[in-house]
């Protein structure tokens, strides 16, 4: 099953679908919809009705808009850590966003006194059940879904300091979307392709397989720390080919279009703006 | 002025207060007081009349139950970066806190999988208006006042990985009150002495005139990054004294009473308790 949060008549609507398309719901967003604890039976009903409604691309909002916490993964793909010469880490390097720093999966990523503007694709995790210290299992079971995010980083912000907020933080400039799959549907231990693409240029191809931490070690090892909440987000990191890492970086750059993509979710349309 | 959330009957309550005591009043928190365009002048009401209730320390929650962004600046008091042989930063080392990491001015800190439990007495900025790339001077008028708080912290999780948000983010560690000063009464330039104690030994004693970026560069800073909404809250980093500086350090025990004063502020009163 998807789930998304769609624009329609100048407010958001959730919406369940399938390969078929879309069915919209009342509620306001899929925070909401997953809020009922009869949610999923209610939308795998609706499903059941042939009735689809086709959307288009620009319709789909930031399927989680209010998360209260967002946790992202740093160095988390094995193969790209072997190639820069790294051991695979012990522990998962956290750190953290806010809401606010989220944009929808076909928006305009508009930013500012940066000059090292790079993209970092990721699979995000979309967190469905409230988790404090649990084991591996559970947290599995307390995944919602998988969706689609890009990392967007000032790596000349990032770098000022040691810690790499401030580079991380821009509104609305971590585009996510452009829906969720539910997690019985997907198993990115068994290998999806990730990719990110700079206008017609495939600049990062990695596999999810490759995850040193996968998603369910993830929600294990932040529930060890924080609570977690329906709707809180974690980023699982990005496999090698960002910017930062050529010798000669190519930054992005005003009007360039960032696609990101994983197999079997979909792919997020961003184009750069700069003021 | 002083602003509180304090416990009574079931619920919390904003209360104001100045040196002969307090009124509370009907709204549940500091947050939904300053909600109201015209809460300051209803404040300043309540106060020329005479009657005040005497409060108890165990009666004072968190004045700011749910900031929507907490920012936390490291090294950032010149004595002790110039003592320990660092340069005086260009920018602020930035990182991010979340609102479940919060607890009360008198509360036990709960924690558990930890052998390096350190404090940090800080002086903390609540945001009282939205700012958005502002610069330094209408940073100033956007401060809501001061609080007192303690950046309690597990440095074993803390060194695990370059990025220090997991050594900070144990949920309800870190305690912040025991009320907001108001702007208008408070200059923390001028010089306010910054304490911790552990039981009965003085560990940090530091004055926020010696702050690099003080309450204003901080607010201004990070709304280059991001808005800031009323409640929004900035730890502005802690003085030298910290055991991690320690040559044999003295981590917190089960049982310590942790003192943490801001002249003109307060104090905080927290005793730690190991699961």
């Amino acid at each position: 099953m998807r789930l998304a949060t769609v624009r329609r008549g100048g407010r958001t609507r959730a919406a369940v679908g399938d390969d078929a398309g879309w069915v919209v719901l009342e509620e306001d967003d899929v925070q909401n919809l997953i809020a009922a604890p009869d949610w999923r039976e209610r939308a795998e009903a609706v499903l059941r009705h042939p009735a689809r409604t086709a959307l288009g691309d620009e319709v789909f909002a930031n399927p989680v808009p209010r998360p209260a916490k967002i946790f992202c993964c740093g160095l988390n793909y094995r193969d790209h850590i072997l190639e820069t010469g790294r051991d695979v880490p012990e522990f998962p390097t956290i750190f953290a966003k806010f809401a606010d720093t989220l944009t929808g999966p076909a928006d305009e990523i508009l930013v500012h006194d940066t000059v090292k503007l790079d993209w970092e694709a990721e699979l995000a995790v979309v967190v469905g059940a409230e988790v404090r210290r649990v084991d591996r299992e559970h947290a599995r079971l307390a995944i919602l879904g998988y969706t689609v995010s890009n990392d967007i980083s000032m790596r000349d912000w990032q770098q000022r300091t040691l810690q790499w907020l401030q580079g991380k933080a821009f509104d609305a400039t971590t585009p996510i979307g452009p829906w969720i799959v539910t997690a019985d549907e997907l198993e990115p231990r068994e290998g999806l392709r990730i990719t990110c693409t700079v206008n017609d240029e495939v600049v990062q191809d990695g596999d999810t397989a490759e995850l040193v931490f996968d998603a369910a070690d993830l929600v294990a090892y932040v529930s060890q720390l924080t609570v977690l909440r329906p709707g809180d987000i974690i980023l699982t990191g990005t496999p090698g080919g960002v910017a930062l890492g050529m010798a000669e970086p190519r930054w992005l750059r005003d009007g360039d279009l960032v696609t990101t993509s994983v197999e079997g979710i979909g792919a997020l349309r961003n184009t750069v703006r700069f003021e």
